[in-house]
């Protein structure tokens, strides 16, 4: 097959005649085709690279071909469902076990984040026997119409949204914008004992909570770092009233975070999640997850006496993708790439940041990271329609990159984990020059000096001055600026 | 990869203690660890070939080449999200829709019957403004929280059943075994009739119709082929009450029935659904599916505001799988294959059932074909574990067929699409031999001489004395024995 059968013209015609309307195209007004990939690299139909700083799902790198031989190899053998014995569904599940803690032991392989998250949904159902639901602000888990209903992040796209009865919505743990912030003596507390209202209030009314839901760290909610010690808190608090914890590993597990193979291991040793979804990254593009729970939610949902059975679930190819993927994890050292250009890519930022005035917040661990846009950084105005602009000068740049959060003023950084300094290098000495421009236009003031300090200068930023936690992998803006006097106007409104 | 890896209890072994117990093995007693397949054979640890009658997902045969190497090469090359132009998305979507009535234009690829299945009510609520949905008794659309709601399949099996107040069952229109049989003078009229019914009383209670959703013919619901005309009606009726109609073909598309591409043309040109949904085949056994509709329902589906993003669906791998599969299905003349080598089944099934008094019904289009085993052809009382002892039997024999239905009596042929004349022969005489024993061990009296003609004699048996309806591609037996004297007594149980 050609890489490029039709003119690009040719391909958009097509596109707006057989395609879903609402199924979006980044830049809509001027899309990029992209025919090839590799590495931490995107080929447009003129050998045009780009630099993906947002893939995750080509975790280890587009078409890295220890997955293609494996998936390919196995295509060519054997493509069934697990209604049969096979040796790679065993295996794979033994090994995405020992990563987990031990009580987290019975796999169900699915073929997507949705499908994973459904079924989450559904055994937190069968085990508790209760119906509700508690979710986080913003939270997105996935297309399928559950979800939808647990989604804020989703549900309030709809004109009519309506909040179903057995769904609660907890605030979102986020330090920077949220109702407690990096000042509040223990926001982790705070954040903990609002889901405890709920919890409280909901039992008022008679109703019973099955299940807590919350990415490990929220990504399309605005690359949220929940504060240490909260899940473990909202744990208890949802154990003792029958219910459990669903950790959504979809968009951040499998080493993204760097210090961790897991991101809700940040948090340290003392939680442990009842049910773990898993999706994007698993099988470097190819459709498969998980959902992985203990033994005792699993009995309970047998029990209901009805089957589970998943046509495309755990068949050999994605089995033998998804060792593929975890081999070459290991094999690359690609958690601790993350985490080494992660540290790298924050402190860039975290430099960018002091100059800035448009970089509120750097946030993030290992290769997730979020840098927050705000006109103003004692109000928090959500510098939206800057951070869209970064965005398009970006893909001029050929850099990818996208915008979240509510406001879609976050910048979030996903890349591959083989992403490299050079590639931060570059991404940051780009967005510096945009930041440069924009506050220029807008008659914003620059802090000091730029002085970026790049891998090449050989100097070591890799230390706590940059606002590392160091042990837990986590990194966080101190919040030192918020009291900060305000120090430049907003005078232009840019268009999106 | 080797293809065993490890020892057959060992495999077992590590199965059940990490793979969820819900997800059930083919005969578990004795599982069969099968690691490799081609075309219509499936291969064990040792090497031993089973003939395999059930797999409707490896569609155009076990790890086609041509399908394999398309997959292979586009791996190597691209697999990234839908937010890029790509060739294969709209190539592939614009080659789909050929196969489809005009009006059917719209394409959303997601990943998995289920999925597409979700995706459909999600779009039909949105269309409609409505929110009630119409299935049929034993059906089965996906294992989805959404789709267990609207399974009848499914939420019969949980102790705790409980219907959705907008969820409405109405009878499955089975002319064998169903409320409105094959001397009804008119079932099409009837069950559409009861449909309507269901309409009005949900009316009279205030709510709306949303959607009718049926498998074209239904599958694990028992193979069952509804009468003609009976969608023209009950398409009418639902859309009267602002409602769509929405044609699983999950299980049933893809040229399986032979005289169509999809099953829902065997009522004729004039009835078009305004939502089809794929899967199971379209890839051949890579995770991928799609839902088709109108732009008028695609362009209501927009103006909710909201965006429609599957990670994996309509990548670039699975649109070059499913173009693969859609070229060696013309390639092979796989949809003429399954009409001659499905009407040369039907007729040796035909053969003996005048043999065997345990036959109740033939029935069946191209290569979905049904066996209803009964006990007593006048009470129709199913013959479930006389079923269950074939399906052992022939697996001693290794040939995989399973039993369905909500009495688990019916034989359900759905092979691979290249299924010949000398594969229906082999199964045919071992069904023969199988049933002569169980009727004899039960004293059960075979009807004149077993007489079964095959290909190898050369005689000529694809005419309407096997009560083929030549024109629609529709086989069923007619019913005939219906009112014949019983002739055999049961004097014993089977155990299972």
């Amino acid at each position: 097959m050609s890489v490029e059968a039709l003119e690009k013209n040719k391909t958009i015609d097509l596109r707006k005649r057989h395609i879903g309307p609402s199924c979006k195209i980044f830049f809509s007004h001027d899309p990029i085709k992209i025919v090839q990939a590799r590495g931490q690299y995107m080929y447009d139909e003129k050998g045009q690279r780009y630099l993906d700083c947002i893939n995750n799902v080509a975790h280890v790198g587009h078409c890295h071909p220890d997955v293609v031989k494996a998936g390919a190899q196995q295509m060519e053998l054997l493509n069934t469902n697990t209604r049969f014995l096979h040796d790679n569904l065993v295996m794979y599940a033994q090994k995405l076990q020992a990563t987990l803690p031990d009580k987290l032991s019975v796999c169900y392989f699915v073929n997507s984040g949705s499908e994973a998250n459904d079924l989450a949904l559904r055994l937190a159902w069968q085990y508790t026997g209760n119906k509700d639901i508690i979710t986080l602000e913003n939270a997105y888990h996935g297309h399928v119409s559950s979800l939808i209903d647990i989604s804020p992040y989703k549900f309030h796209q709809l004109s009519d949204a309506e909040q179903n009865q057995f769904v609660h919505v907890a605030p979102s743990p986020d330090v920077y914008r949220g109702k407690y912030r990096a000042d509040h003596p223990n926001p982790a507390s705070a954040y903990a004992d609002d889901v405890k209202d709920i919890i409280d209030k909901a039992h008022k009314k008679g109703r019973k909570i099955a299940a807590f839901i919350a990415e490990s760290l929220q990504s399309c909610g605005g690359q949220v770092i929940p504060p240490m010690g909260y899940f473990q808190q909202v744990a208890e608090h949802v154990h003792k009233a029958g219910g459990i914890v669903i950790a959504d590993e979809v968009q951040v597990g499998f080493g993204r975070v760097g210090s961790h193979f897991w991101a809700f291991q940040l948090q340290g040793e003392d939680f442990v999640p009842d049910i773990v979804t898993m999706g994007k990254p698993i099988g470097n593009g190819h459709p498969m997850s998980c959902v992985v729970t203990t033994k005792e939610v699993a009995e309970a949902f047998m029990t209901s006496g009805m089957e589970y059975f998943n046509t495309f679930g755990g068949n050999p190819v994605s089995c033998a993708v998804g060792l593929a993927v975890l081999d070459v994890i290991v094999k690359e050292d690609l958690q601790g790439n993350a985490l080494r250009v992660g540290r790298y890519l924050s402190s860039q930022l975290e430099q960018l940041k002091r100059k800035h005035p448009l970089i509120g917040d750097i946030r993030g661990c290992g290769l997730f990271v979020g840098v927050e846009l705000v006109k103003d950084r004692v109000t928090l105005t959500p510098a939206t329609a800057e951070a869209q602009e970064v965005i398009y000068k970006l893909k001029e740049q050929h850099i990818l990159l996208s915008a979240d959060g509510p406001h879609r003023n976050v910048l979030k950084f996903k890349p591959p984990l083989c992403f490299s300094t050079e590639d931060a290098d570059l991404v940051v000495e780009k967005i510096n020059f945009i930041l440069t421009e924009l506050e220029e236009a807008q008659g914003l003031k620059e802090h000091g000096s730029p002085n970026i300090e790049t891998e090449g200068s050989k100097r070591k930023l890799l230390t706590d001055e940059n606002g590392h936690q160091k042990h837990s992998g986590l990194i966080h803006s101190k919040g030192s600026d918020q009291g900060a006097p305000r120090q430049f106007k907003q005078n232009k409104r840019l268009k999106t």
